[in-house]
């Protein structure tokens, strides 16, 4: 029996893919874009469809307690770890069709090119189609990813509310047939060390590639992230002509020095230090209720999202935005309250499985770049897990969650080419 | 006949002035504040109190085609021009009792006095009550007096709609009962050149009374005022951990930017300069529709109001805000749109009245100060048509437009005096 499968049975397997983006896209198509929600209708939708062509492969399907799914692809040695490839399979509220769904059509396309070849890699390859990565859902995000890995945050279940039907993970994990009673502690679902390493591919969902003109690139890193989703300044109220500047408790004038030091912040991280930092004040805005434009605004609430891949600059941001608060409190007279700051580590990939990519690419004679990640992915969550990582990442124009999602299936295919290559 | 009300007959008018505030105050009460719609319920309940409590004093009432009320108090010689005391009648919803209504009580208490006393003012001495100050309702201020002076724009009768019921200002108009035919033109319902001038006592609406310890103030003028109700920053949504610092579009950070420069001028102009200037940017808010933790913020919608004793400060400030506007869209790649700026002139108040009101109070022993007013009076529209104006504010807390106003009634009655003895 061969041990990798020939040229023909990779078109058999890029056709099986190319069948699937178009029957799962028709049937999760919204009437704007592509609506998979997770633990949900169209996330079902394309679960079922991907293992009704896993069987038609003759594969065996399974489901964990969190209804993650497993495609299981056996090699020669059943004495070696089992490699994971795969991704997530839910999308945002009127989202593209690539996002998720591309990692798990690249690797079923590897699965089917050796069954096709007859052919064996030389360990168990396992096609993992995951649940619930979006955040869109739930507030809440790598929730499949968590679960298996044991890192989920068990107050989630009761706490997260899935933002279409208002009703907790937990009534919706139910409703989808998961073992909730297996998830609620931190017990793994499977143990990360018994797995020889995670291999992701994905949409890219900045312009770095599309810019550079490359169709795939080897992802460093994923960047970690600091975070506040509520954040509150109160001043007072007042009327605009009368009241002076000495005496004015104003929230705007407020948060927006605020926002402008932090903007000072990151040029100099940038430009002058040449670090690694996105920042972005998603919410601002005063209260609806009570602003007006002849009023000084008492009140505005606020978001704050930072990324990076070195944790100590995540640290210096958090430290920078607590610092600049209370001076800004107290010159202005004004008071900030804000939730917890949550937030997750940099997760770097895999040295050697990034060696091993770039070594894929020169005989495949893919043109490709490294590059790190700004969005967070399940490969990330493996990688914390101690389970070596890797993510290839395919040109894609328009950013992610959109409609306008734009992956050429000739690059995907390069993609798939170099993902059953490492397999 | 004597020519000025005995110590005797003012307080028999405070103490109808102080019947007043309770009575009207008794039936606007809201269950939280005092509201008195423009052309609505409440502002007709106190011009009803009112115009009966000067029938009962054997006063003759008038109403104008805009509904505005006068209460007319003949003088000793027919052939002077008459002198105008009064002040608004409507109040902002959840408002304060005070605001408008104390200019018209002391006016009324004046009057009550001159009855009282069986006595005669020098000259005809009008009682004014004045509709739809408040640009709470309509979007549009000091509709009466302008619609009395003919400076109007008469656009806003069909355009400008109350907050509470949708309905247009004309078709409010209509239903109290006024004669829009003659209001839609310019032709003033009384001629400027025939007025005397313009005394209106109202409540301080900042601090500076409260601060300085003192019951009166004598405004030197009326701050103009720039303003646009409506400016947006359109940028680019995308996803905040992959979108990199150069190719963002981020309307939080340009608008921040914005507001954070004119909070510098304003520094350079109040601190640097000794110029005056108040600035609030009272409404700032990202789309609540497309807005989240995770996203690069691509719309903000804002307004903008800058207030000044000088024309050439306004300038100066709406000049830079458009230079800054400019300039971050090009540094920033965003756009700004916006309304048109409008705006009032700076008003002085006369210079002759002002010294004749610092003489009353010398002369009664009223500890006072001249201080300018912040806020837009109808004092400054009779000042801009050309009449002598001058106003008396009267110490007061917590500023206005809220239920927490607090004049005390003592200080009140000094204001009430004095206007007695101006008039």
């Amino acid at each position: 029996m061969r041990t990798a499968p020939d040229e023909k049975a990779l078109q058999v397997g890029l056709s099986l893919a190319g069948e699937l983006f178009e029957t799962i896209g028709k049937r999760t198509f919204d009437g704007v874009g592509f609506t998979r929600a997770a633990y949900g209708e169209g996330e079902q939708i394309a679960h079922d469809i991907v293992a009704g062509a896993a069987r038609d492969l003759g594969l065996s399907v399974e489901v964990d307690a969190a209804l993650n799914m497993s495609v299981v692809l056996r090699g020669e040695d059943a004495g070696l770890k089992p490699l994971v490839i795969g991704s997530h399979l839910d999308a945002v509220p009127q989202g593209g069709n690539f996002d998720g769904l591309a990692g798990v059509l690249a690797g079923l396309a590897c699965l089917a090119a050796y069954r096709s070849a007859g052919a064996r890699p030389p360990r168990d390859v396992v096609l993992l189609a995951i649940r619930a990565e979006e955040s869109a859902w739930f507030g809440a995000q790598h929730i499949g990813s968590r679960a298996l890995l044991g890192t989920l945050d068990g107050r989630i279940l009761h706490e997260s509310r899935r933002v279409d039907t208002g009703q907790t993970l937990f009534e919706h994990m139910r409703e989808a047939g998961a073992d909730t009673s297996r998830i609620a502690g931190t017990a793994p679902l499977v143990d990360p060390r018994g797995l020889r390493g995670y291999l992701e591919l994905h949409i890219e969902q900045g312009p770095l590639l599309v810019d550079k003109g490359l169709p795939l690139g080897i992802v460093t890193g994923i960047r970690g992230n600091r975070r506040c989703r509520r954040l509150a300044c109160r001043g007072e109220y007042a009327h605009s002509g009368t009241e002076p500047r000495a005496s004015r408790h104003d929230a705007v004038f407020a948060v927006s020095e605020l926002v402008t030091r932090i903007d000072e912040l990151w040029r100099v991280i940038e430009e002058e230090e040449r670090g690694d930092l996105v920042a972005t004040f998603g919410r601002f805005s005063t209260n609806p209720a009570a602003h007006s434009v002849t009023t000084v605004p008492g009140e505005v609430e606020f978001s704050f999202d930072a990324r990076s891949h070195a944790p100590e600059t995540l640290s210096r941001v958090e430290a920078a935005l607590t610092r600049e608060m209370e001076r800004i409190a107290a010159r202005r007279g004004v008071s900030f309250l804000h939730d917890a700051f949550t937030g997750d580590d940099p997760a770097p990939m895999d040295a050697a499985f990034q060696r091993l990519l770039a070594e894929g690419c020169r005989r495949l004679s893919i043109p490709a770049m490294p590059l790190p990640s700004g969005a967070g992915h399940d490969a990330g969550d493996f990688a914390a897990a101690g389970v070596p990582s890797a993510m290839i990442f395919v040109r894609n124009e328009h950013g992610s969650h959109n409609p306008r999602e734009a992956m050429s299936f000739d690059d995907f295919a390069l993609g798939a080419r170099l993902m059953t290559w490492f397999v």
